[in-house]
């Protein structure tokens, strides 16, 4: 192989890496600004959001093309090909977490005029938080491959799921209490939801890097998440504690 | 180009396209059984779909690997690539729908032993037949490559859409009358947002099949379904009908 070939598939894959970090750092904005939006009642963010998700999409439609030349070009094999399958996933996960704070964002309508009591807020909050600091900490990992860092945050996604458990058990609490609450905690609870699940596409992320440094896939999903499913309520109003299902 | 290597892509290609077929299949008749065993509070059959779930998701990894092997070697262009490209996106939207089939089949647990009245789970089962009949439409245009039948299964979405906002309102007026009711409906309220969204997994389908024939991405989005996350309820208990965002 010419070392001009060697040289522009490295240019190739240089691009494609620069790109999913574009990708992330705009996935991580959206994520950020839909929860001020909805927190804030600011509808022309949220308005901002759901424009910023034609431009992650379009991002994603065109490194999946640039992947797949690249792939078809260049034939890479072993590493290489992981590489750029890998961008492939990640890409794709970026994007739906651009979707789902987009979702977030469409809710922002729907819960305005609504007062929201303190304590959900700042639960949706945290909650937001602890699933920003999970992408941005895979991000980071993917940056420096290293799929330790990146199995690390899958671990953590446990306590998204938990915060989310608890925080599913309020609103329905909150609901309960007063009818005239139940529809804006209905937004919030898939607000909620919509969280949680960027927590899962870090996790995703986290284990396509692993795929990628090792060849190999994670062993078995670990214990899964969303407890509200397992949740029974045999003739009480209150929700138990959430059990394994 | 050989007559050999031409023979072996079209087999590496039809391999390919029937197991698209067979996973279609397979989500279809997941998606077909949680709702069943949601509405029959069938724990089973809710565990069987579950195990599925897995294997949708072995056949799309291994599909994912098999069509990248196939670009990496033969380098496909123009049609040929697009029908690789596409058979790679339908299975991505297929383990989709299966997740979502999956989603609703844990929540069989959190809705067992609530007495659901008839009209609420009469509206979800019309719910997942249009979401079926979109499914098996849009796999049969598939295996057509007819476009045309494509663009029709994306203009029906709307109607899921609508059946969708239509059951939202009735389940939320449902939890306003009775806080007892409060629980299941908000399982049942995820379990419809699912289905709806498997609408929107064959609306993706129908764009594929039409960038496989054309080339092109279809024109812009068609005006979005959701519109529950548009609805307002100033000062009132109930819903008014779902206002476009």
């Amino acid at each position: 192989m010419s070392e001009h070939i060697v040289t522009s598939y490295e240019d190739e894959l240089k691009n494609i890496v620069r790109r999913i970090s574009e990708m992330g750092g705009q996935a991580e904005r959206m994520v950020e600004q839909s929860v001020l939006a909805l927190t804030r009642s600011d509808w022309a963010l949220a308005q901002s959001v759901v424009a910023d998700d034609l431009l992650l999409d379009a991002a994603q439609r065109d490194l999946d093309e640039r992947a797949i030349l690249t792939i078809a070009k260049r034939q890479p094999m072993a590493v290489d090909l992981r590489e750029i399958v890998g961008a492939i996933r990640i890409s794709n996960d970026l994007e739906r977490i651009g979707d789902l704070a987009k979702n977030i964002a469409k809710r922002v309508i729907a819960v305005h005029d609504h007062s929201q009591p303190v304590q959900l807020v700042r639960g949706l909050e945290h909650l937001s938080d602890l699933a920003l600091e999970q992408l941005k900490e895979v991000l980071d990992a993917y940056g420096a491959r290293d799929e330790m860092r990146a199995m690390a945050v899958r671990e953590n996604d446990e306590e998204i799921d938990a915060m989310y458990t608890s925080i599913f058990r309020e609103l329905l609490t909150y609901m309960m209490e007063d009818p005239r609450n139940i529809t804006a905690c209905t937004h919030l609870l898939f607000t909620a939801k919509n969280i949680e699940r960027i927590g899962d596409h870090a996790t995703n992320i986290a284990e396509t890097i692993y795929y990628i440094k090792t060849g190999e896939q994670m062993e078995a999903e670990r214990p899964k998440g969303d407890r509200t499913t397992s949740m029974m309520q045999p003739g009480s109003n209150l929700p138990p504690a959430g059990l394994e299902g």
